[in-house]
């Protein structure tokens, strides 16, 4: 049974300003719940209803876990048909440091489903560092959160000022424009920072200016564009191949 | 001014039932209207605001339209935020027949938005030939029509049963699958087949032993998946590249 002061503090996660207000966020639906529960990010508080109990009780040991009914779930979950668990955890903190390897840059994506999907892609494709400018979307959005089915567990993300960022970096920078060059005739260096940009605008002129290398994926056909995400997949993808 | 009449028709047409009665689909949105009018779909009938017609008065001369406020277009939309246009367009019919070149062929893909994504990228990829499922989500539905941008116009699609399609080719079939060959390794021939199946089951047991060619794309991190639209679209990448 949720107490009615549990149901305002769950509806209340769905909103950014109670987020940043409590470093807090929520992780719903089962798959992301149990993502979470094998994970080391640390666990306020895990409602479940008795059949997720039953299913995962090996998860559940040690959790400060409270039962409820599905009906009691649904009405507090703000994504669309969870019936099994809702968590309520802490945000990570992450410090900027050092980082090797592949790291990826948003320039103001604004879509909290596009963010989670990317972020779902970086783990696919092993990317560890997601750079984030300010406007980028938030990562504890409950839509985002849920679209990264679980990765959201393991990319680290970072929200900081990107062009300071970028202007410290000496490694190559690509950024993705409809004008580039081909990223089938690209080859992908070890240490490297992708940008995208936003949905509307794509990377802005101040980010541009820092961009070392300008990269676009083929058209062979008609349409106007890429989504983003889509974007960041096939870019994502055609690195990892000319890198091995 | 819509009247009650026009009122229920636009309604009832976000319905698949009214769709396959009236053989007719509604296309929704300033890109996607736009879009229409520049293709050869044959219109049945065309709501825009004053905004709109103004805007894009040299498309409209000889055009069966009616001014509405936006207020009375945005009731009647099956898509959000739409504040342009609503078209009735007469679905068009293809026949199956000689198809060079990639054709791609969905074996249940279920999500209306995954499957207008699909389109989209085929018409990115300069794919024009698409074979459906009979249980693949339905071209004209909204959600459909919205996620492709505009592609429904250039892209054709067939619908059909897709086990007696393709076991009437000749030509090499991939199919994606997590456990196929990388296809970082593979050339894509000029002519084939490529499937794609449902969201949660992936290509049938009936339709996998009819793929010549299992394919997969390479995983470098952890996540699970990869969304079938995304899946999609690192594929046809990967095939273009290798055909080029």
């Amino acid at each position: 049974m949720l107490s009615k002061n549990q149901q305002k503090t769950l509806k209340a996660l769905a909103t950014k300003k109670e987020r940043r207000l409590t470093g807090q966020f929520l992780v719903q639906g089962e798959k992301n719940v149990l993502e979470l529960l094998n994970s080391s990010l640390e666990l306020v508080s895990l409602f479940v209803t008795e059949t997720f109990a039953d299913k995962h009780f090996k998860f559940l040991a040690t959790r400060p876990i409270h039962i409820v009914n599905e009906e009691e779930l649904s009405k507090v979950s703000s994504i669309t048909s969870n019936n099994a668990a809702i968590a309520i955890v802490k945000q990570p903190v992450f410090e900027l440091g050092e980082m090797s390897g592949v790291v990826l840059a948003l320039d103001d994506v604004n879509d909290p489903g596009n963010l989670g999907t990317i972020i779902r892609l970086a783990d696919w494709y092993g990317i560890e560092h997601l750079v984030l400018s300010q406007q980028t979307a938030d990562v504890y959005n409950p839509k985002t959160i849920s679209a990264t089915m679980g990765a959201f567990t393991r990319v680290k993300t970072y929200r900081t000022d990107l062009k300071a960022f970028l202007n410290k970096q000496s490694k190559p920078i690509w950024g993705a424009f409809l004008d580039g060059q081909s990223i089938h005739d690209c080859s992908a260096p070890t240490d490297m920072i992708i940008v995208l940009g936003n949905e509307s605008h794509g990377i802005s002129k101040e980010i541009s200016e820092l961009v070392t290398d300008k990269i676009t994926i083929p058209k062979y056909g008609q349409s106007e564009s890429l989504n983003v995400a889509m974007a960041t997949g096939i870019i994502l993808d055609n690195v990892r191949r000319t890198q091995s």
